[in-house]
């Protein structure tokens, strides 16, 4: 069987190096041949090759959601891609993700959309509650949002999103207690398997940390858990689905986003999880048994971003007992 | 970093999966660019380019031990053989490994060394005892080896032994209630780390399956990791030291062989160990904190051999909960 991966980062990356223990070949697309999973794989093609690459392969999974259409298009006709192209249209513009969401009944926070920068400074400003201003698309781990509480803080941002011509959403900062995610596993019958929850903080929008609670509250496993199934149903996904949620002081939950890919609150189960999320992913599209998803020992996993290698004090953190890098 | 691996085998593969979580680099000596390790590898080298192979990596290891003379040598020059090749030595002659241990005080079953197979079969005769006649060079998986508990056990291996030209090893078949092994590591100061010790059953001289021992006794560990650490420090050794031991009913013990490299009774480190042994033999060639060794939860492992992937049904056997495969 040959997996055909679409991007070549560091979730490609760990879906190969987790894939190869089962024997599996991996073609990878991406531009950049010496991109972290290009580099591993057992063939690398450009974007420019597509057709080459979707020929190769016998199934195809994708490690980000921002991919030229015409790449969705020829992964999409040549019905290799298990899980369909709406779980990754919506994910293309926050807008749509969020009205769908909604539409759907999912708890979401209050929203409006604003057709540019402008318009969304208008809105914040009547709106007078803490927001957060999203460019719809092309955003992620924090980029092109802006934080805004109060009076202030509009006139520090409004020189910033002004001039965007581009279409935002605009959310209502929920007052919560604290940020989940579950990451889900769903076979080629769409049963779905869990992996235990984390507790996240992000900063700025990027995840800094997190970690799996000692003792969720069941009542929040049941929300979590049964608006994962949900979503998998609604978006007749197949493999992996990770959701992030706002939890209130009351219990109440919100969903903050999901991504139907491997997703960095679940890189614990690398080595707490009976099964990784990489592998269960692989075992997936090569229609093998899902893999149980227990957690083997508590842990917690610390995103490091925007450093090299030589500027980690490797020796120290590799010191502390249990912990393990991947780069 | 760049590590070179000898050997381009499933050790060497899995080493490889393991160290590129760590971000680092590999380069493979191998006669053939298709075998497990040669493909993943960074860079692959037949062996009539040891000369290059050596100068691109900053630290060399191995993943058998039956390596042409030239290739050790060209390795023990460069400085970069963190080990010395003592180890790699008297692994190629079983007959010069046993002498080494029973010199350092290590118990072994009682052995004798014949020239050929016709001087073999006559000492059997004569010593009236079950035993073990081995080829002394370039055995491994119980190839080359002979039981003999009877007269007619020597009658029915004798024409296989008889015209061999090698020298044998005729070891003692001692009386034993188990095998165990054990993995330890040893860090460039050769502070030594120990995994768990497992239970083994071998069939014909091959691993069939190991598990972990729930509650081994107090006595068998202190045993088995007293011997491991002097035989570090006897091997001068940095990395991997795997050891197998025969038990006795009364608890005595007799070492089997060792292996100066990651070895199959610890592959159950990769899901059951705080650490794999794969991962840690790469911290200690890249001059990282070893990592603690301790057990996750107990588990065991069954070696598959000789079958094509397709001759399995994986679906059964990856049906079992936590079970992983690794191919």
């Amino acid at each position: 069987m040959k997996i055909g991966v679409i991007g070549g980062g560091q979730l490609g990356l760990l879906t190969i190096l987790e894939g190869k223990k089962l024997g599996v070949d991996f073609a990878v697309l991406d531009k950049d041949p010496n991109a972290p999973a290009s580099k591993i794989a057992d063939a690398w093609y450009p974007p420019e090759k597509v057709k080459s690459f979707v020929a190769s392969c016998d199934v195809l999974t994708y490690e980000f959601e921002h991919i030229d259409p015409r790449i969705v298009e020829a992964a999409e006709k040549s019905g290799k891609l298990l899980s369909g192209t709406l779980p990754l249209l919506l994910k293309q513009d926050k807008i749509e993700e969020k009205r769908f969401l909604k539409k759907k009944g999912y708890p979401v926070p209050d929203f409006w959309a604003a057709e540019n920068g402008a318009e969304a400074l208008r809105l914040a400003k009547e709106l007078r509650r803490p927001l957060i201003l999203k460019i719809s698309r092309f955003g992620y781990d924090g980029k092109g949002q802006f934080v805004v509480k109060s009076e202030k803080d509009l006139k520090a941002v409004a020189a910033q999103v002004a001039p965007v011509k581009e279409r935002f959403l605009i959310e209502e900062l929920v007052a919560f207690e604290m940020e989940v995610s579950c990451v889900g596993v769903a076979d080629r019958k769409r049963a779905v398997r869990f992996f235990p929850i984390t507790q996240n903080d992000h900063v700025d929008g990027i995840l800094l940390k997190n970690r799996t609670l000692d003792q969720p509250a069941p009542v929040l496993v049941k929300q979590v858990q049964r608006h994962l199934k949900g979503l998998v149903n609604d978006l007749d996904l197949v493999g992996l689905l990770a959701v992030e949620f706002f939890v209130g002081k009351k219990g109440e939950i919100w969903i903050n986003e999901y991504a139907p890919r491997p997703h960095n609150t679940g890189h614990y189960t690398l080595d707490g999880a009976e099964t990784s999320q990489f592998e269960a992913l692989v075992r997936v599209l090569v229609d093998l048994p899902t893999g149980a998803t227990g957690l083997l020992a508590p842990c917690g996993m610390v995103n490091i971003l925007g450093l090299d290698m030589k500027e980690l004090d490797l020796k120290k953190i590799l010191s502390v007992e249990g912990a393990r890098l991947y780069w």
